[in-house]
């Protein structure tokens, strides 16, 4: 474009002269010239970490989901949709403090996914759905954008809050991803409770359960219980949070308790570094939330940041890029929260809702539930 | 570029005339069209799939690893080193005769993996190494570079060839990952035979085992084990293919017994979608070997399949910036096979050895063990 610009004023001032050979000299130096500038500019050149952190000094940011899904208006009674937004105020209050404060983006990131996993609303933690036997098996992930170091866990039984687990896989063990029982006896070395499986039934799961169940069965056991929107709403769900602090270190973490009536030991996209979680400072953190399938083999959260990183996209750019068109090209869908290294944010999804807030430096506020809002 | 010589050409062709308006106006003309024509031919824009499948139609190779680490000459013995030539070439063989009767990527994948699964030389099936509690834990993954479509499967004990299994959760089910029992059940519903976990067992890897223990034990515990290259070395391994076949499709598949004294059922990176396997028709298809923490947290065979896609790399540019920059900078090593879409391949490690083969359509067959051979 650049290139076109200068021609047209070129064309326009000089077109009264005679073009001698020093002016065509001079229009092919500009020309090398804007070639550079050109190249120098393209959005192939990494950006400098150094300069990022100066910049982002000072500065910080958080964002949440809380799923997302077929998430109508209609289908919505209004004590309940003060519900979810006092839950998700007071969760994204939590980690703007703490960043505030001076705290870390991972501390951020663990205490406002705890006040989502505590609460019967979202599906992570208190509010897990149910497996098809019965019972709650829960995934989380956390990664560090400072030192790319990550941690995750999933199929775990008998812990309340995952995502803290999931830190201490991070920080404690040396390994990124534990699995199940094994990843409980792991928890008991550091002493955590282990919660007897009833503190995770919720009535209105449970209920859940056996409306996909008896779909099923009326299918006669063929998978086609998506046609009913209460049901693709009730089988998905996710919490996650990413968070940019003072210091300019990015964060993101994603905790579930997967689909309904999932079988086999299925693991979504949650517990996945690169699909349902991505951190790094140079870039973004992203939390994924959506058809874990469909996330997994998008590379959804790393894609984003690579998208940032080798083709020069903003932070919403590379987010909608990927939201909008590459996973609904597979066939999936769901949403995304992130913030990028200056403080920008993104809330992307294609469903008709996703739960989400964001908080910025100034404190500003912004909750909503459906598309347009 | 292009811009440059143009007007080179357009300089010395009509430097003898006066340039009038209309010679003016075809130059602007000749501009636009150029930079559309630039434009065009960015390695930003993503290749058209199309052309890529005619440039490839006729043209297939394939590439295998049998796992990297610190493998020297100095602590081979001829015999045995013969036998894991033999192997390689017997496993690499067979997916080549597949390829080259028009078959799939992915059963070439499938069928290669299988022969290094059953032979007790590599950390895999038959061969895998044991568990902190001495059994047996093996991983697999595979990936559909037409469809971007994946199945995983983790933590299984009782299955001879796991990565039939992943390719079965990506064929016959809903999901993309499977755990344990959970796969297992899964398997039974396809009448998969259960191996007695027996099967499993070899003498050098028990051996292993305890030779790590006694060193834990020596260091009071402690995570000092890598002091000894033969701990190392013997502490990992996975076998691996990527493929591309007559139709231009490309395959990877990655199969493992995982880490010698692995507890908490840790998981790896040779299940996960995006680290140990990645393959998409119009990039790359990619199977790593090496310590898995670091692949997940490097996003290893997606990220280079982004470098070709998104920076306009080669896949020997990409490879070699993954394994030799960005995993060390972390701390990991290890390596990966990878093949393009033009056949192109690339054996790529930071470690002493890998054990490696490749064969391209002319059945041109490389065969090597060290790095410097």
């Amino acid at each position: 474009m650049t290139v076109i610009i200068v021609i047209f004023e070129y064309l326009s001032g000089k077109l009264k002269y005679r073009v001698k050979m020093k002016n065509l000299t001079y229009l092919f130096i500009l020309f090398v010239f804007l070639g550079c500038e050109y190249h120098e500019k393209s959005p192939e050149k990494p950006s400098n970490n150094l300069d990022n952190l100066q910049k982002s000094i000072g500065k910080f940011g958080i964002v949440i989901h809380g799923g997302a899904g077929t998430i109508l208006k209609e289908d919505m009674s209004d004590s309940l949709e003060a519900a979810y937004k006092a839950k998700l105020k007071e969760a994204i209050s939590a980690g703007y403090e703490i960043l505030k404060s001076g705290g870390s983006s991972l501390d951020a990131v663990t205490h406002t996914i705890n006040i989502m996993e505590d609460s019967p609303l979202f599906n992570a933690g208190k509010g897990a759905v149910f497996t098809h036997d019965g019972s709650n098996e829960l995934d989380a992930s956390i990664m560090d954008g400072a030192t790319l170091n990550a941690g995750a866990v999933a199929g775990i039984k008998h812990i309340k809050n995952p995502i803290n687990l999931a830190l201490d896989v991070m920080q404690k063990s040396e390994h990124v991803m534990l699995y199940g029982a094994g990843a409980e006896e792991f928890a008991q070395t550091l002493g955590y409770k282990m919660m007897d499986t009833s503190y995770f039934y919720t009535q209105k799961r449970y209920e859940s359960l056996q409306k996909v169940l008896r779909n099923e069965k009326e299918k006669n056991g063929k998978k086609v219980s998506f046609e009913d929107p209460f049901i693709k709403n009730s089988k998905f769900g996710t919490v996650g949070c990413a968070a940019l602090d003072k210091h300019g270190n990015l964060a993101a973490g994603t905790s579930t308790g997967g689909m309904t009536n999932k079988r086999w030991s299925r693991i979504g996209d949650a517990p996945i570094i690169g699909a349902g979680t991505y951190a790094k400072n140079a870039t973004c953190a992203v939390s994924s939330t959506g058809w874990g399938e469909y996330f997994i083999r998008a590379v959804v959260a790393y894609d984003i940041s690579a998208l940032m990183e080798y083709k020069g996209m903003t932070l919403q750019e590379a987010a909608s890029e990927v939201i909008q068109k590459k996973v609904p090209a597979l066939g999936g869908d769901g949403g995304i929260v992130a913030i990028d290294k200056d403080g920008n944010v993104a809330m992307e999804f294609n469903t008709a809702g996703m739960y989400r807030a964001t908080m910025n430096s100034e404190g500003e506020l912004v909750i909503k539930i459906y598309k347009d809002e």
